[in-house]
């Protein structure tokens, strides 16, 4: 089973990533440009048989791995 | 105008960053893993009134920096 997970930076914080793509799209003739926020989706096959598992794995994941809880919110969902 | 733009590999194509994520997730303790792809997602505040003109910016913004469309394909969709 496919799941989705979406890591976003929680709000408030930072995104030197965002700053510079948004710098880069002024550079390039983009004015009037608001807020960038650059976030990250990480699709994982999962050995699950059920969607409440999968998610559940997921949540693991994310928690050991994919996203820094510090600085860091995570959503999941599952793709197929 | 809030938009979001989803830039993914294409089919076929190698994603280092996907294997080290699923071989780091094995070695933890996560077994019977399948493919891992790793995505981003930019989050842009465009100065557009309508969502088609936001959708076009995004797309011009996409061909020109946000995504790599030799390896990348992108979708846009507005966000707020």
């Amino acid at each position: 089973m496919k799941i989705r997970v979406f890591v976003s930076l929680k709000d408030g914080v930072l995104d030197p990533q965002g700053k510079a793509v948004g710098h880069a799209l002024e550079t390039l003739g983009f004015s009037g440009i608001g807020e960038v926020r650059v976030n990250r989706v990480v699709d994982v096959d999962v050995p699950a048989k059920t969607a409440a598992d999968a998610i559940a794995q997921g949540e693991a994941m994310a928690r050991a791995l994919l996203a820094n809880e510090v600085i860091e919110d995570f959503s999941i969902e599952v793709a197929e």
